[in-house]
């Protein structure tokens, strides 16, 4: 089975796309995958390297700005570029740059390895002279040290003998990317940073950058080694520091840059310093010493995260592509998450949504449990900042986390679409829940997990009301985004119900195991004593629309009075809906963007009875566009859970390679990151029927007739499960920990030493 | 009774709203009541000369642009200054100018002289060295000639006599005001101006302006006169024309300045030329003769117009205020109408919104329906750009009319209460209508008319759609701008049932009367006959939201299940409410910014029986807080109907002074209009309860206990009928017209020479 995605053949149209397929990543740093020697002006190329979290603050403007509209907004910034390498070869006027732009490129091969972290281009190259060589270019975003983005650049002679020149460059002088005509990447606010120092020490070059509002400042300090003798010269100008080498190309010559990224959050004040200290430490590693670590890191997360998939090469190509991605984007510290689009690119300003939750922290949460912890420790990080916004938005109490941001602040300023989608509060809440069920880590819950879920259930309390003795939830938005400001989306109603719900079970885990804990919380919480009434009563009566003549939830209180969108005289160009019609236009009629009440069905599966979730799913297939990237997943667990495995597949296949192939046209601004965790809840939720309740884990196991058979692992209270289903049954292997009482098909098994093999039985 | 406006005193800190409330205009020009002398700087004084819809175009910001957002506004231009006339008294190093900012206000009187439209300011002045002199100011925007605006300066010495200089000023370097704090008065944006030439020809001056997008030019021409001996220089500025008069001070000198406005909207392509001709025209017309005709002007409006107090000197000054400022805002011709604050100031970009025809036409109906067929002419100017917003919109066909717009595009930037308040298309058809039923005018209803009916009830034919055999209407916005986007607006439904009910009825009179003009239409607009099948059945199915339990029309499908508005947690300090939450938050909530439901009552009290419209009355005014300058007025017409006439009062004393007293803090912004029209109608809609419907004319007189009497004019079908109303009878007296059949109290009677007197009962 193939660990690496190959590009064979250069498309300089699709340069772009290829940027952000190929981007190098470990959370912390990112760099897109552009060419180390350039393009030429005009070539279509967004050169870009971020640092995770790592932003400035620009105006928002509106026409008419009403009360609490955030005033500015965070931007991911594209800091110093550190990737620019250029080579020359031969001299005086025979001297030419090496660029895929001219002369002929005679083979070109571009790789990622996702088995040892390393991307990969070779490239034959015969210049417009005539001169022919090859160079390769490795690159590596270091997961053991985050702040280390290493190149190896390995020059080989094939006509050409004699002068090289080598020009490593440390530039500071970066913009972002800006697209007047595409409101989706930021217009204006191109130029952020200033340089706010560069030095020369001991061979290191560094350079050090400030952000104009945010004043936070990053550093970049780069080591260069080449393998052959050469001389070396260092030119510092104003906000770049260019490194010439010069030597003879004779044989095989191989180039090292090993560029540190440091920045104020995360080492201080004077990151620029600090790199020079990562720096001098870092010298004595090679790139081979720094792959070989990479290799064994990706080996431990492999070892849980990977899905094999028995007959279908392009499916298992996009499903490693996708996890690949998700693990280079994933914020590993309390100041960062994964943005919508990782660290691919600019796309959203780098923000944080509902995404992670929802999309992405299940994947980690099944497969890499540590590091959903690290992603749901950001969340309590920016708890006091929801606390703010709460207050900001009219509520005496409870936390409103922000639609999107970066450190905490609300961002958005379409509030419809954004600080109105209020789930988001349960669905950070949702995912506390899933991660003490699927660890019972009580030190977690007591450090944040139940604060989290007090402050999200206290918000729903002021927010909703009772009318006829039903708890309602009014003016909110739920997932679904062609449908906007509704009183009781189903959605939302039944989040918040499981938000309280938690809260009160919280209460009482702590109260019984860790009562000097929950003293001291609920001291500094104000917490009384009604309050947990509150939540039970308001849990009770919480009022879940339902429709009897259709056996339906309907999406909120009005959607099925609403007429049908008319999609038979919808062009198909006229898709995604949004970039066609007025918003007024799409909330008058029953359009859905994406799965809402299918989701709830999917996150809260015991609410409702199968038939109501059957009748559902049917209902909103119809009136749903899936013009959002979250949307295919949710529908391929679903029509799995529904029995509907053709659907299933279909749906699976349009989230496995969505950025593979950029079906949705804009990969070149960064990956969709949380169709990538839903490519993989699709085959564990969905055909395998994975679920993680309070009574235990379960397995619905099914596979598609296009395959031979898959399989994944999982980790569950410190226990390794590995399963394998092929056309007629499920193997199920405890690889490691204690023995396993857990369901499947909703019968009990205990999963001992010797494993289990269960007929399929759909 | 006071024809008078009359300020006693110097308030330099009321100096802006003075400025506003002292504005002199003709429907044409609006020039503020600045200072001729000028003002120094940081004294808070926004200086103003407006042409009716002569705008530039500005860019709207967002934070995120979805489809249909309208990209650019149209804003109202402060355009050259003519205003300003400098005059210095004493030569050499005693040369002094005079300023009310130096040197002493022995005697400072300021009129509105509301019966000869001359406006007035009287100064006894000492400057700092002690000389003495009388200057008064006279000027006058006249009716009869649309582009004059006359300045007479009266000089007398008192204790000085001497050297004197006069510099009067023709300023094409303006700018709009602009307030970085307050989002009503629009920030950025302030030189929207170039001069685009300039020339001094036979003693005019003349600048011409051009605005930088609209590339809409304006001129004003000037001819100067000095009534003593004197010496005269011109001198041309790049941006301005200085004419210095310098003259011996012996005893009364008069100077007169003539500014003629032009502009390329109504004198083609060269205006100054233009208004070089004009000024020739114009140059034996002296300001005694102007003051004439201007009064006789005065007379015929306040014949109709004036309505009389008995018994409160303080309000009889508000009503004969807030009418006359109405005719100096409103437009007379197709280019304009009449802007939220008139052509008193910048407010709200100088746009018209719905409140012409709800507010305002009513009184000129009433009382100047050749002025109302203007205001409606205005509308159909702009059905074109109306029925392309509705392409826009998502609309196959009808015409949407925008919510706020100078020329036609839609000029809203937060739609939901901008372009989601659809109701507008149905208020201006129901102007049509109610101008239809006033006048019986057969040729403006197959001139115009007709063609509005038809293409709104279109759009309401593609907006809304039927639902278990009842025709619904989702996703607007009705009046109340505190509950957006909503489906069944009440007011909505039952404007739009109106709105389709009378498409067919003009179908049918056109039919008959005029039936060749009936075929051009249908020919021309692609009527089809089921189409008025269709308004006919939808008008029947049309659903009106009516709650049993309350008795009551509730203001949409959604607004009784929320929760009620806690009134009682609410400071003080936290009113308007816009200004403090969050529009999310007031969305949550039943709270009305303004008369919704119990305007839609006032407008088509037929719909629904009494004890509804009173139940409603009750119900709505424990929830509104009339944040909205629009609803005071409507709650008293409702309070009187309804049979409370203490409320009644209570409401129109709100209405009837909230300029004059700057009851919401920003008269300095602009004047309120439609409260203004609103004022007349709380008196005849509302005390004397006056209705015109398609049965006739009809009266329900009452008298607020604090009154001795009142007395108004109307127009009614070529009539002319007086009504005299006091604390025991109502005396009706036909001035002029044919005998009238009409109803008091619902009772029929025939007006007739002799006049009629009714006991009140009520």
């Amino acid at each position: 089975m193939s660990w690496s995605i190959h590009s064979k053949q250069l498309d300089i149209t699709g340069l772009l796309n290829e940027e952000s397929l190929f981007f190098t990543g470990n959370g912390y740093v990112g760099v897109r995958g552009n060419f180390e020697e350039g393009a030429p002006k005009g070539a279509g190329t967004i050169r870009g390297t971020y640092l995770n979290a790592f932003h400035d603050i620009t105006d928002i403007a509106y026409g008419e700005k009403l009360f609490g509209f955030p005033e500015t907004q965070q931007k991911l910034v594209n800091i110093i570029d550190a990737q620019t390498v250029r080579l020359y070869f031969g001299e005086g006027k025979e001297k030419e740059a090496f660029s895929l732009f001219d002369g002929e490129v005679l083979e070109y091969d571009r790789y990622l390895h996702m088995d040892r972290g390393v991307s990969e281009r070779v490239i034959r190259w015969r210049s417009p002279m005539g001169k022919e060589v090859r160079v390769s270019f490795k690159r590596m975003a270091s997961f053991i040290h985050p702040e280390l983005f290493l190149q190896e650049i390995t020059i080989e002679p094939i006509s050409f003998f004699g002068k090289a020149e080598l020009v490593a460059v440390t530039e500071g002088d970066v913009s972002n990317f800006t697209d007047p005509n595409d409101p989706r990447v930021g217009s204006g606010h191109a130029k952020l940073l200033a340089v706010s120092g560069s030095s020369i020490d001991n061979g290191v070059a560094g350079v050090e950058v400030i952000a104009s509002r945010s004043r936070l400042k990053a550093a970049c300090a780069v080591v260069c080694e080449l393998s052959v003798q050469h001389s070396r010269k260092d030119v510092e100008h104003t906000k770049a520091i260019e490194s010439t080498f010069v030597f003879e190309l004779d044989g095989k010559a191989v180039f090292l840059k090993k560029n540190v990224y440091t920045d104020t959050l995360r080492h201080g004040n004077s990151p620029l310093r600090k790199g020079f200290e990562l720096a001098e430490q870092l010298r004595s590693c090679s790139f081979a010493e720094a792959e070989q670590k990479q290799k064994e890191y990706l080996n431990d997360f492999w070892r849980f995260a990977d899905v094999e998939i028995k007959g279908d090469e392009k499916l298992q190509e996009g499903i490693r592509f996708n996890l690949y991605h998700l693990l280079q984007s994933a914020g590993r510290d309390r100041y960062s998450n994964i943005a919508a689009k990782g660290l691919s690119g600019e796309g959203y300003e780098g923000h944080y949504f509902w995404d992670t939750e929802i999309y992405m922290i299940p994947v980690f949460l099944m497969t890499n449990p540590e590091l959903a912890k690290k992603l749901l420790l950001y969340r309590y990080s920016i708890l006091d900042a929801a606390r703010a916004r709460a207050k900001e938005m009219g509520h005496r109490q409870g936390a409103l986390f922000p639609w999107r941001t970066i450190s905490g602040p609300e961002c958005s300023s379409y509030y419809p679409a954004g600080t109105a989608q209020y789930h988001i509060s349960a669905d950070i809440a949702y995912s506390y829940i899933q991660y003490y069920l699927v660890t019972k880590d009580i030190g977690f819950l007591k450090e944040c997990g139940a604060e989290v879920l007090i402050e999200t259930a206290r918000l729903w309390i002021d927010t909703g009301h009772y009318h006829n003795g039903q708890f309602k939830i009014d003016a909110v938005t739920g997932p679904d985004e062609y449908t906007c400001i509704v009183n009781n989306n189903y959605y939302t109603n039944v989040m918040a119900r499981y938000n309280l719900r938690w809260a009160v079970k919280a209460v009482a885990i702590l109260a019984a195991e860790a009562p000097q804990v929950m003293k001291e919380l609920e001291e500094r919480l104000g917490l009384e004593p009604e309050e947990t009434e509150k939540w039970i009563k308001a849990s009770e009566a919480m009022y879940l629309p339902y429709d009897e003549e259709l056996n339906i939830n309907p999406q909120d209180d009005t959607f099925l009075q609403k007429a049908v969108w008319d999609f038979e005289q919808t062009p198909n160009d006229h898709y995604p809906l949004l970039l066609h019609y007025h918003p007024l236009t799409l909330y008058r009629y029953q359009v859905c963007k994406q799965a809402d009440t299918v989701l709830a069905h999917f996150l809260l599966e015991d609410e409702q009875d199968a038939s109501v979730i059957k009748s559902s799913y049917d209902y909103y297939e119809k009136v749903t566009t899936h013009d959002s990237s979250l949307s295919s997943c949710v529908f391929s667990i679903m029509a799995a859970k529904t029995g509907n495995m053709e659907k299933a597949y279909d749906y699976f296949i349009e989230t496995s390679r969505l950025d593979l192939d950029n079906t949705h046209g804009n990969t070149k601004d960064g990956l969709h990151m949380a169709n990538m965790g839903g490519t993989w809840m699709a085959i564990v939720h969905g055909f395998a029927g994975l679920r993680v309740k309070e009574s235990g884990l379960s397995f619905a196991p099914a596979i598609p007739q296009q395959w031979e058979g898959y399989q994944f692992s999982i980790q569950y209270e410190g226990r390794h499960v590995e399963v394998m289903i092929d056309s007629s049954s499920a193997r199920f292997s405890l690889i490691s920990g204690p023995e396993l009482v857990f369901h499947i098909y909703g019968n009990p098994y205990t999963l001992g030493e010797p494993g289990l093999e269960v007929p399929l039985i759909r």
